[in-house]
Parts: C-alpha cells; sequence; structure tokens
C-alpha cells in the first residue's frame, strides 16, 4: 500500500514553520510497510485543497491529511473533504458531548463554533480525541482511504496510535520496513563516514538489504540504519549485527544503538551504579538540569542543580574563592573545577558537575572568545585523581553554544563512568 | 504571482529528513511579493514526479523545483521535465566546459555521467552553479515558469540569490508580503478567536488586506497577520492598528506584538525596572533558568536559579522547614511560596520564583494527580503583600507539562511587574 500525506496550514507555508507531523506519520506508516510517496504542504485554502485533495485521492489507496479540522473558520479540511468525495454532514452527537465535557470539566462554557467539530461526513468514522477537541475521521471511498487527523501533535499522535495504526494493519500487507538509530558523539561526520562507510556496501547487500544514512546536527552525528523484509526475525537479527559492527568500529564514541538521548544514557548509567549527580552551571543556565530531568524517574538520581549566574552564588553556594575567579577569570579551569567540587561536596553527591563559558553573543575577548566553554566533573570516594576537566570552543549561537555545551558535560560525565565505573 | 516548490529526493521521505530549502526559498519569493501556495515533496520516481509536476504547472505561474540534477541514474528531474513539457535536449558546450574545467581543476577526470548535466531542454536557460556543477534551469513555458534549482542548500542558495532573485524581480510586480506574530497566554483558543475573530474581516477589507491564521502550541496562542501591498508604510500603518487593536481585546493576555518570546518580555520588563530575579524550581528542573538565559544579556539581571530536586535542597539552600514538607506536601502552595521567598531573600533581588509540581509519568495521587504545578513569585520592599501564588492542572506528557509550567511562571511574573511594576 502507498500513501500520500497532506499538511494543511497556511503557518506552514511561512518561512518560520516547518510541518513535523509527516515525520511521524511516515515513520509510523513505514513501520507497517506502507510506503510514503509524496508530502504536500498546501494552506488554509479551499480552492488549492480541494485540486490538490482529488488528485492525491485519485492517485493513492491512502491519504493521510493533517490540521484544519479546528473551530474556527479557517479550519476547512472537513468540508473540503466532504465536498471533493460529495459527501453530506451529520451531527454526531457522542462527538458533540464530548467536547461539551471537555470544556465544562474545565469550568467553561463550549464556545458555539465549536459546534462545527461534531459535523461528520455520512459514511465516515469518527475517531476519539482524548487530548483535544476536534475528532478524527476515517472516510472509506471508492479508491481507498482518507484519513483526517488533526494538527496539534499531540492529538494527531495520540489518535494515531491508538486507533489509527490498529485500523491500517490488516490493509498494509506482510512486508515491514525497520529502522535503527545509532547516536554517536566526539567526532565529525565525516571521520565517523570514513570509519564506519566501508560497511555500508555488505550491510546494503546482505539481509535486510539495509541503507544507511548520516545525519549531523548539533554537535552529535546519528546513523540511521533502514532495513525492509517480511521476517521480521532476520530482519532484526541483520539490524542487531550491522549495530554491533558499528560499535565495534566507533568504540565508546557510539553512545546509543537504539536512538535513546545523552540524557537517558547517562540517566541509566547513574541509577545502574547507585550514584547520585549534582551540577553547577554557568553558561548552559540550566539547560544541562533541565536534560537531566527530562528523563522520567531522574528525581532518584539528580539531587539538585545551581544555575551560578553571578559571581556571589559561586562564592556563596559553591564556595569558589573571589581570589580565583579574580585571576583566572570566572570562564577558566580552576573555576570548574571549584564549581564542580562545590556542588559535589555541598550536595553530598557522587557526581558534581562545573560547566562555565560564554555563550555569546557579547563577552568574548580574544584569549576567550565566544564559545569557549570549560567542563569539569568530580567525583566522590576515589583513590586516583577525583577530577577531570576539558576546554573546548564550540561554534554558533547563543542556543547552539547552550546545547553543545550541555552535550560535552553530559558526555564527560558518561565515558569516565563507563571506563571507571 | 503565485508560486509552488516541489522539493525532489527519496530521501526527504523518510522519518528523518526534512526538506528545509523550501524555507529559504518562500523567505526569498515571500520578500518580492511572490505567495506561495503549496510545497510537495516526492521521491526520486518518474511517474509520481510527471504526474505533480504536470499538476503544479498546469496550476501555478511559478514552479520551483529542487533536488534531482544530479549525474546518477536516480537524478531525475531534468527528464521529467522536458518530458512534461514536450521538450527536446540539446547538449550546452558551455555548461558541459565548465564542469569538464571544474573536475580538472583538482586533478580528477570528468566522468562520462555528468555529461547529462550539460543537456538543456531546448529553449531554456541555464543558470551557472558556482559551488557545484548541476546548472539551474530557467524553462518559460505557455503558462508562466518552471526553474530547477539544485538540492544542496549551498548551491542552491547561491544560485537564488546570484541569478534567480534578479530574474524574477520584474515579473514579480510591485507587491510585497509583511507579517506579524501576536503571542497570547492565558486563554484557549476557542476563547481568543471569539474574542478577536469579529475583527479579521474588518482587517481582511482594510489596507494591506491582512490575513489572520491562529495557532495553539504549548500554553501559548500565535496569531499571524499577513499584509500585503506595494506601499510599504501604509501596510505598517495598517498592520500597526491591528495590533493595536488586538492589543485591546485581549488586554494582558497579548504579551508579545513584535513574534518575542516570553522570555524575552520578562527580561525587558526586568531590565527596564532595574530588578534582578533568581528562581528556584522543582518539577522545571532547569528549564525556567534555562529560558531565561536564552536571551542574549540575561547575566544582567539574572542573579542565580535552583534546581531543588531533594527536600534537602529545599531545606539547606532555600529555608524551607522539613515540617512544612512534612505537613503540606513538596507540591503545596504554601512550599511554593516558602522557596519563592527563600530564593528571594538568599540571593537578594528583586524577584523570586518558585515552582514545584508534579512532571510525570509517576508521582501523582488523587488529590495531587500528574500535572498538578503551583507557581509563586515574591518580590522584595512592597507595602502590600510580597507573594503571589497560583495552582494549575497541566495537561499532556513530561515535557510539555516542564513547559507549561515555565510559561505559567514567566506570565506571572509579567503580569505583576506590568501591573505594579
Amino acid at each position: 500500500m502507498k500513501a500520500e500525506i497532506i499538511a494543511v496550514g497556511s503557518e506552514l507555508l511561512t518561512p518560520a514553520r516547518i510541518d513535523t507531523n509527516s515525520l511521524f506519520i511516515t515513520e509510523r506508516l513505514n513501520e507497517i510497510g506502507i510506503e510514503v510517496t509524496s508530502k504536500v504542504v498546501v494552506g488554509d485554502n479551499r480552492v488549492t485543497l480541494h485540486a490538490i485533495l482529488a488528485e492525491a485521492l485519485a492517485r493513492s489507496e491512502l491519504v493521510v491529511t493533517t490540521g484544519g479540522l479546528g473551530p474556527t473558520d479557517d479550519d476547512v479540511t472537513r468540508d473540503v473533504a466532504a465536498d471533493v468525495l460529495n459527501l453530506s454532514f451529520d451531527t454526531d452527537e457522542r462527538i458533540l458531548q464530548r467536547i461539551r465535557a471537555r470544556f465544562e470539566s474545565r469550568g467553561l462554557r463550549m464556545p458555539d463554533i465549536n459546534l462545527r467539530q461534531a459535523q461528520v461526513p455520512r459514511g465516515s468514522v469518527a475517531i476519539d480525541n482524548p487530548n483535544g477537541t476536534a475528532p478524527g475521521l476515517w472516510i472509506e471511498h471508492g479508491h481507498g482511504i482518507l484519513l483526517l487527523l488533526p494538527g496539534p501533535p499531540r492529538e494527531m499522535k495520540g489518535m494515531f496510535d491508538a486507533v489509527v495504526r490498529e485500523r491500517l494493519l490488516p490493509r498494509a500487507g506482510s512486508r515491514r520496513i525497520y529502522r535503527r538509530v545509532l547516536r554517536v558523539t566526539g567526532r565529525t561526520e565525516s571521520h565517523t563516514e570514513e570509519t564506519v562507510g566501508p560497511a555500508y556496501a555488505r550491510w546494503a547487500q546482505g539481509p535486510g538489504a539495509i541503507s544507511t544514512t548520516i545525519l549531523a546536527a548539533h554537535g552529535q552525528i546519528e546513523l540511521h540504519l533502514t532495513a525492509q523484509g517480511s521476517d521480521v526475525e532476520s530482519v532484526r537479527t541483520a539490524l542487531d549485527a550491522a549495530a554491533a559492527e558499528a560499535q565495534q568500529l566507533l568504540g565508546l564514541d557510539l553512545y546509543s544503538v537504539d536512538g535513546s538521548t545523552l540524557e537517558h544514557v547517562v540517566g541509566a548509567l547513574l541509577r545502574k551504579n547507585g550514584y547520585r549527580i549534582a551540577v553547577a552551571e554557568s553558561c548552559t543556565g540550566g539547560l544541562l538540569a533541565s536534560r537531566l530531568t527530562d528523563v522520567p524517574g531522574s528525581s532518584d538520581y539528580v539531587e539538585r542543580g545551581l544555575v551560578a549566574y553571578s559571581n556571589v552564588a559561586k562564592e556563596d553556594w559553591l564556595g569558589v574563592p573571589a581570589t580565583m575567579i579574580a585571576e583566572h577569570g570566572a570562564v577558566s579551569e580552576p573555576v570548574a573545577i571549584a564549581m564542580a567540587r562545590g556542588i559535589r561536596d555541598r550536595a553530598r553527591v557522587d557526581v558534581g558537575v562545573g560547566v562555565t563559558g560564554i555563550a555569546g553573543p557579547g563577552g568574548g575577548s580574544d584569549r576567550k572568545p565566544v564559545g569557549t566553554v570549560v567542563v569539569a566533573v568530580a567525583r566522590s570516594g576515589r583513590s586516583e585523581s577525583d577530577v577531570r576537566v576539558r576546554t573546548s570552543r564550540f561554534p554558533g549561537d547563543r542556543a547552539l553554544i547552550k546545547s553543545q555545551a550541555s552535550q560535552a558535560a553530559l558526555d564527560m560525565v558518561r565515558r569516565w563512568l563507563l571506563e571507571t565505573p
């Protein structure tokens, strides 16, 4: 089965917005063996949407739209779809009650405009939306299936996983597409390619016909392996073997073979060793703590974090001597080390991290330009040295420097815990 | 003039890749008044591309494709375009020599497959590619212009800015497109629409023919105003008037009329009043501090942040009594207030914020389910009450709850500073 995806929304035709829903839908369709042959973005415009939807319905067995199911005048998908397929509308009382109840549970009156969302093209099946008011619609027509999903990602995803996947499965056939995401840090795209590249052709000719794509973004490299086949076991075995080979080639630089994030990997290492962590950050401004605490259950091992933006905060709460800051500057290895040891000792944890740097755009100098970042990690109860420190210089703007600095800090913890737990 | 963009490349139909070329092209076209009515991504497939290209050419005066101009078998754009328009090929000797020279300058022989790139559909104009081998093609046909650009962003962008913009300008007319983003918090999409909606039609009929799109995501609403016209001044005046009217209708709920983020708005308010801020967060885990410090120059007013994940951290560094936590629970109004006052007093700042809540997925109870968040703001040197506190319940997963909680905290600071500076 082949599918087309149509994202509806004028905002998606501006330079500032991008349609990301189609990535999720493509992934889910691929998983059940449905190939996506084209993706369209179209504005909230009845005429253009009518033309594009009619063409897609004539061409493809499955057409999935996202967006334009809201209650307002510029939400046109429901109307246009009914128009293209010549369907009239009925009011679905069950949906109407759900929408009304949703507003009432928040102590609100349902605005009249939401009535539209309970209008259902005759013969279609409404799909409950646990995360919003707009129901999805499953419409079977002469040549195939038209599926209307809401635009907000949380609503669309919830609906897809709860209902749509199940309904599509029997139509999808037995071939499946499988993907594996490997994540690499500490080397460039070219160096990763030089090391792993020679294996690509072999993987492509083996079982699963694995194709490999390399992607670089924000201080990390990803290798995406895509395999196809109808025998799950042999495809999985081929992907496992390829991932194991990449692991051998890349060593510690490969930190994830299942797409998990660096904060998940670090969290799992801390949990496994029964360690607790506390962080003292300056240039990352809370991003390091925020990433660590993005992991469910992280309260088990994250004790505290300090965003020590002022020098007073570094002195007060970390015991970094004012004379040290005056002598070496706030962005220096001695200060990063003192921050890491300070937070470790005051929070009484096993691992303390100190991050200081210049995120810019201001504050740089010839000797310490914008992008200069010092990361220190201090551990407790060790016979050898209790601290590691490293100075880096990251390219990019403020957001990118914050992101790379937090990545470097997490990675330094990961490598040390792997080398000597 | 209206345009459609078609991105060609099977890799753009995988879950990991996104077409970003179209954002650049949209921006450049909008700048000269050309509206983009749809964007398509299609794989390296002759049949599908033929159908989609034929439809686009019949519908739109300008069609821009990117990708598929390379020398290999799966680069099909040039062939399909000539086929759709019934054009035969000529070899362009000048292009052939450029490509050959490009290889020779690196000491390489031009592979035979690159001959294809010098094949030019009869009647078309080749556009030099200073950053690669594939020339662009400008093809005028019965109903308009077809423009074929290469896929690599550096090649496409270089070509667009050096040649394409100049060639399009005389066709584009004198009309330009202008955008304004208004941001709203503290009300739902429907309630925003009910309040502002009645003005849409008037704006659409006034100067600039302003069209309005409403967007909802992560606890905030955006209104995108798009105006068109040939007289910059009158369009700007119309957008200013519409923004002012929205401001009057929405009051304090409208926090930005120029697209700036809530952390920028709060930062500007703090700076204007000469205030410094410090935050103590639990469930947001550093996200609140990270957002505040995303603003360049925020070190002027952000003194410190504490991620008080453990109760010990709340006692140690904020002076929240253990008995208070035992009696009311860590997620409670007394504790949030004590956190806000604690960080304000210890950091000696004008504004202290305390955030505590349950981000989930674990830790919820019947009385305090996942999503329960308490925000307190404490100010110094005030004759009336020094503190405000509010309990909310946010929907969604861990990431969404963190995001909405940080938004609520920033918004509470903003409203208080606006009401009584």
